[in-house]
């Protein structure tokens, strides 16, 4: 194997809040701008985004960066979405886009999950370091 | 909170794969070929996809699905890739989609991280079902 203590840290958030509104969750331009003001929050460049919209609800949104991508699958009958924020590099805050999303639409509850990626020494501990489900902080 | 046991379920899948060639992972359209394939294995819908590849190397890209997407992000210098599959509903297989791209991408080794997304009771006990860094079955 190569030498992985070289390769650029990737980390893989799994963000999945509850407590939205139907509305928002509904939402695609809004939903567009809390993706791209959390790109700009993590510090990261944006390259390419793509959202949709589903024929009776839910929304679907990448926003590929520079240093990987922002995703969410949203589903307002359940006041549920679900982001991944993967950003490679150390010079991006992938916490800084997760708090931004959690801010943007107003998510009464969050549970995160952190990730690294690319490191095989070790992966096994690093694989959970979540916070439990929590209400988030006024 | 809404009753969570209706929440389609989401499984999300973090793929890192090793030892791949690094004409493969500079490999815009053979990629591309992958992934969509990789939709196909997993019997998901094709919405939207986008691929980049970035100056000197790196690809990124995500096929967005009617049942979430799947991306890839390529360190051709490290031999590794990172794939995400995340998909809604039981109609649909994102561990087929996995094996596909493993093959597909004739990795040497990989990681294998599932996930549950959307379900507070329980998300911990279920957060890390993996296998451990292992060599690809013959």
């Amino acid at each position: 194997m190569a030498e992985w203590q070289h390769l650029p840290h990737g980390r893989h958030i799994l963000l999945d809040v509850w407590g939205v509104s139907a509305e928002r969750l509904n939402d695609l331009e809004g939903m567009q701008q809390a993706m791209l003001g959390a790109a700009v929050a993590a510090g990261a460049t944006v390259v390419d985004s793509t959202f949709h919209r589903f024929p009776v609800q839910w929304l679907s949104g990448v926003v590929v960066l520079a240093e990987s991508h922002i995703s969410v699958h949203t589903f307002p009958e359940h006041g549920y979405a679900a982001f991944d924020v993967f950003t490679c590099g150390s010079r991006v805050d992938p916490e800084m886009a997760c708090r931004h999303l959690v801010q943007a639409v107003q998510a009464e509850d969050r549970y995160v999950r952190r990730f690294l990626r690319g490191h095989p020494e070790g992966i096994e501990e690093q694989a959970v370091t979540s916070a439990r489900v929590e209400a988030l902080a006024p």
